[in-house]
């Protein structure tokens, strides 16, 4: 991509409104615009590194047996009178009367329409376990919206939701899921850590928030050292294997963790000693939860057992908010110059700057790194503009690709351009063919 | 993906709701599900068939330099006031108060947005032209929505807007554009025909409704005889070869083609001869549209042109219904067993039929077809269930994957295969060994 030809808003200044940083990097790199409060456009570089986000969950949640689906964003209510959540909502909820009058809402979550698909079709315990998902815009009115993507009014959301016999399945289900949360953060750079969360008049322990660390994080987190080591299962993992993922739940959720809400300091103390406590910032970036029949038994969601009886089908939910993700990595991963971009979630895997465009030599040899790059399945992003030196250098910083080339007259001249590493700093002269060599090696 | 696993709600009774051949077949094949009406769930193999379209889509427009963005479905009342369209629109729009009591509404259209995102980036001439597009949930609340997804309240499109600086310019985005959709359509395996459409109170020859024949179609077509047979742009196509487009859009616009709306009797008998009329039925799957600065002009946004003076930008939309698409699709493929999908929309390459399912022989000979497709890149829905063969059959012809492979346990005795083409019925006895082969071929 030529940025001559790209839609990239750079702005110059901080943008006032923007209380933290991932929601000041991402106006300021073009990322997104408000239209409405806590509602957002996507520009091309945002649209690009969410594409790139959604295409990981989906990976992972079919690995683990989801299936994808689309529900619609509309809902009528009647479903959620069934389920008793009408009235419960409150405001939050986006109430729509349409034309003849009907009571709709623009879905805030999906439990009551997924349960509704499933009373639709599915009678058997047979046809089990099951699990639907969807990554489809969400609606949730907030009184405050604020923080850009990270707390929005209309976000996107991945929402899955299992169906089983019975708990001892339904807890299978839930470490399916459990590991695919493990992986899926993983594969973009972050390190998550599962931490009990609430799981309301239910009780049990099949809760879990996936918290990242980052400086910027929105609450305080303790956790046990060891957890920030552990190995993330690979993608060899089996998911049928319903004793293996037991125990890499189990391996994962015994060392103490614990997000503000749920700590208890005397716990800590006992457990963690001294020197292997971590207390840091962290920001929710998944919640899986059990929920068993709350929704199954006033919806009437239920399936022949193999002893001949009706059950009410075991359900549970699975969420990340990719929209929030996006933010959520900038948190985590950005320095004083912009955005650094873990390499699976870049807009571009590429940022080649040209330093005087329409000279014959810089020309020649952008245009054989650009297409040596693309022909690697490299994306690029080509600065191809006749901005200032400082300027570009500052772009490029800002929009946070993995890798920069900068080809300048001078060096061009001894056939020589400089890579840089956006994330240590460190560059590198290099010839045209070694430069050429290092990006697309292994390609 | 194995049947018994997959989530694919067949029903065996045609749907009384279904008017029309595609409904009636999208819900006998499991791929939807009416959730409000004119509100629909796209299950697993709906959602498959929609991201194909999607992904042809997109690759098409960013051929032709269009780039990706994503507009939110919730829009402020403001903007369409500012415009004037917000008391015009009628009650096709879904108007929304928010918890303060804003009006908002779900965005049946982008204009607006896109020109307020456009006003508050562009000043000048040197970043025209600019094409931005979403492909994005809209709605518009019918007052009588029928046919599924073919018109249905909540949908999704694609829809693509052009800012250049005057009318010449905007004939080139337009050209693009045209160029674009026949791609995409053809690519598709449909044969699309641009027709000249209403342009409204601007005048001027830049509409086109882009129209697929069908027998089921909604409405009647005329056109000259040859435009069926013209070849269509190929993938080499040069998107900045202005001139090129140009001649491309004339030889598809200079022999008639008109819809009901458009048809002058006496011009189609004057120009032409008898032996080339063809009168048929036909569907509308895309539309695009110049409309000058329709929006610009209420909503200010102008660029400083070459002139330094200011100038309304020149603005064209440009539109697809991927959600209208599919079911075009079916309407224009199938016959009286089932859909039969064009190879590039197919939900899977090939459907792997066991015979006997736990057959020593069945199952193996199916695993190693099953691995050896998987290995090539084709997707493959492998029925392992343990059904009837009629069923089996019946079902393998509805949802109408283009290639099928039938593993028995009287032809495995002796290593061969059954592979059935969907489309003409033609079977053909293969040794395992060959069968393999043949589907892999060139992968």
């Amino acid at each position: 991509m030529r940025l001559s030809r790209y839609f990239l808003p750079i702005l110059k200044e901080n943008p006032k409104e923007a209380e933290i940083v991932s929601h000041r990097l991402m106006l300021r790199a073009g990322m997104i615009r408000q239209q409405s409060s806590g509602i957002y456009s996507w520009l091309p570089l945002g649209k690009r590194v969410l594409d790139k986000v959604n295409t990981i969950i989906r990976e992972e949640q079919n690995r683990a047996g989801a299936e994808e689906i689309l529900m619609p964003t509309v809902q009528s209510a009647d479903l959620w009178m069934e389920s008793g959540r009408y009235d419960a909502y409150g405001k939050e909820m986006l109430r729509i009367t349409d034309r003849q009058d009907r009571a709709m809402l623009y879905g805030p979550t999906n439990e009551e329409m997924v349960t509704d698909i499933f009373r639709t079709y599915v009678r058997s315990y047979k046809d089990l376990p099951l699990n639907l998902y969807h990554i489809q815009t969400k609606f949730r009115d907030e009184i405050r919206p604020r923080f850009g993507t990270m707390r929005s009014r209309e976000f996107m959301m991945k929402d899955a939701y299992s169906f089983d016999l019975d708990l001892d399945r339904a807890r299978e289900s839930y470490h399916r899921m459990f590991v695919a949360y493990l992986r899926t953060f993983a594969r973009m750079g972050l390190k998550s850590i599962p931490m009990r969360a609430e799981t309301g008049p239910i009780g049990g322990d099949l809760s879990h928030e996936f918290i990242i660390l980052a400086e910027t994080g929105e609450s305080e987190v303790f956790c046990h050292r060891d957890i920030l080591d552990f190995d993330v299962p690979g993608s060899d993992t089996d998911f049928r294997d319903a004793g293996g993922l037991a125990s890499i739940v189990d391996k994962w959720t015994t060392l103490y963790a614990a997000t503000e809400d749920m700590h208890e300091v005397e716990r800590y103390e006992n457990e963690v000693p001294q020197d292997a406590r971590v207390s840091a910032r962290g920001i929710e970036v998944g919640h899986i939860f059990y929920f068993g029949t709350k929704y199954s038994e006033p919806l009437n969601a239920k399936v022949t057992g193999p002893d001949g009886q009706e059950h009410a089908v075991h359900m549970g939910s699975y969420g990340i908010g990719p929209t929030r993700l996006v933010a959520a990595i900038i948190e985590a991963s950005h320095d004083d110059g912009g955005i650094v971009w873990p390499d699976a979630v870049a807009p571009f895997d590429l940022m080649l700057i040209s330093m005087k465009a329409g000279d014959e030599a810089c020309d020649a040899a952008c245009e054989r790194i650009y297409e040596a790059a693309a022909n690697a399945g490299l994306d690029v992003l080509y600065d191809d503009t006749d901005e200032r030196a400082g300027s570009k250098f500052a772009t490029a910083d800002l929009v946070g690709v993995p890798t920069q080339v900068v080809v300048g007259p001078r060096s061009i001249a001894s056939s020589e351009v400089e890579v840089k590493n956006r994330r240590t700093g460190e560059r590198e002269t290099l010839s045209v063919e070694a430069a050429i060599n290092r990006l697309t090696d292994g390609r």
